[in-house]
């Protein structure tokens, strides 16, 4: 149990997190929120979005405080018709200083136009169970692995490489993941050199006890690596989940403006954690995650038009906590006959 | 920072809780979700559900396992015309052993029709802020507590009591809300012998560090007295705030089904915290709710039918996260491919 706390202020102390800090109480801890709904979330959504609506948006972002931004995706146009403008938005863009522009690439190829459209970091992606890897990939863990390696080793000095381990909580086809199983794969880049590591709760399957106990023994053996955790509100946990990562020490999460996000391969799944949400969240509870909430909301309010439906956040609709409502136009009338009573 | 974990299974120790348990792994201890979408949800729907089907769908709950549900409103059909049949609602359900059947009442006419349609509880509600009082109902705080000190006085040996205290957290008109001002609302029930309170986040302004701070000061101020904790997901914080809540040591939560409810004062709020989604997290961490989860999700799916619209929760859609997905029909096909390569 932890101790007592005698207020519900939420103050940020002035200073290094306290000793006694517990998970709910930030005290101006430092967490990165990152990005990633221009990728994880606008790659299946059926509507093309403008390449100047998607460079603002980046804009918009960066400008609110965002420091981390996975932009697009540099993959076949048939692939993901939806991203099929990656170069174009990054060379739109405006970088600010501080924020790292990363694209997801699945080969060399897609490495190269990556970084000779100026991205900062590149984004490899595999499953960490062969039939998610094999529907979503098109190829065995093992071809996956060597193409991921050849990028490494091709151009892994020029730019920032990160690896995303899909499907590290559950995969919607398999059912459980061992820990074991992850973490092999962990080892395997980590091998590598690999210094930035996502484990992706690619379908909303994390739950928080698991989150607490996988992320706990991942930083133990790795106390090196960067980990990053990566969740989807597809049964309501994400929120909890993030708050199970920090408790064990995990400081870098993901998130999509708006909820963005799903998988093809779970039905009816909502998106990715919201990273307004997130942010709300967590600025309540006293943690520094350096972002304006306010001009996260006005992003993510442009979103329903530019992808033709609602989002599964609710924060635009809801207005933060301490955007209050008037009173009924009558509550005069009504304190008035309350006092006749 | 909590101690390491080296597993993430989630099975429950066959036990008492352990010493060293954290938050975040349940260890079969029980926790008990309590059943409010019949009254908070349906009270504010336009759709009026027959009397028969609310009667199979509190039998629903009660055979899932929910051991307190509450059933409806003996208000005026005027002011809820939804809750028009609650005697007959009351009269047609088939009790469970051990669960606890309770009514809002507003005043002592109430009570007597409640007490007379056979509720085990009434449940009494007033709001810590002047401005949502008035405006809901319609009276001065004061003129509140006198109407539910007359109740208690009048029938409060005949049945058990409790009392919700909205605005805990916030108040959507009036903003922020002090710890003291609630805590002077406790007290002044407590002298009245009251020994169930409920700490209601109407509107969904609650967050996990001021969960954790007020439900820790008032177990230590009120050691007899038995707390829920009532939480609205209208900003994303629901579940968090139940985990913030069990953390500081209170076992008893408010949920509806299907994530009904919501606020007239506060616009574009989603509902209640969702029972099935509360129910599917807390299980797979290793609480104890004593809940058939499959039939819960069952009782949610008729949900959208008889009120007319989709419910925010999502796991009726997404299902619980043991449910797999089939492969793709072609998964053997694109292996073949794959190892061509």
């Amino acid at each position: 149990m932890s101790p007592l706390h005698a207020t519900i202020s939420n103050k940020a102390d002035s200073g290094a997190a306290s000793r006694a800090a517990d998970v709910w109480h930030g005290q101006s801890r430092r967490v990165r929120v990152q990005e990633v709904g221009m990728r994880d979330g606008l790659q299946i959504e059926q509507a093309f979005v403008p390449t100047a609506e998607k460079i603002a948006l980046v804009d918009a972002l960066s400008a609110a405080g965002l420091r981390k931004i996975e932009v697009t995706a540099f993959v076949s146009p048939k692939a993901i018709p939806s991203l099929r403008d990656a170069e174009e938005v990054f060379r739109g863009i405006t970088k600010a200083p501080g924020c790292t522009y990363s694209a997801l690439v699945p080969n060399v190829r897609g490495a190269e136009r990556a970084i000779a459209a100026g991205a900062d970091e590149l984004n490899l992606v595999m499953s960490v169970t062969e039939t998610h890897n094999l529907a979503n990939l098109r190829m065995l863990r093992e071809q996956s692995f060597a193409g991921l390696r050849q990028v490494i080793d091709t151009v892994g000095g020029a730019v920032s490489v990160s690896v995303s381990l899909s499907c590290c909580f559950g995969c919607p086809m398999e059912g459980d993941v061992s820990p074991g199983q992850v973490f092999d794969w962990v080892q395997r880049f980590a091998d590598l050199g690999v210094v930035g590591i996502s484990l992706c709760d690619t379908t909303g399957m994390a739950y928080p006890s698991q989150v607490h106990g996988m992320a706990s023994e991942a930083r133990r053996r790795w106390p090196e690596i960067d980990f990053t955790l990566h969740f989807h509100n597809t049964r309501g946990m994400g929120l909890a989940n993030i708050l199970a990562g920090l408790d064990a020490g995990v400081r870098h999460f993901d998130a999509a403006l708006g909820g963005l996000g799903g998988c093809p391969y779970a039905p009816g799944a909502s998106g990715n954690v919201c990273t307004e949400e997130v942010v709300h969240a967590l600025q309540l509870m006293g943690y520094d995650t350096g972002i304006d909430l306010q001009a996260l909301l006005d992003a993510a309010a442009r979103l329903p038009a530019l992808i033709g439906h609602d989002m599964p956040g609710q924060l635009v609709k809801a207005g933060p906590r301490w955007k209050t409502h008037p009173p009924p136009a009558d509550l005069a009338e009504i304190r008035q006959r309350a006092l006749e009573k």
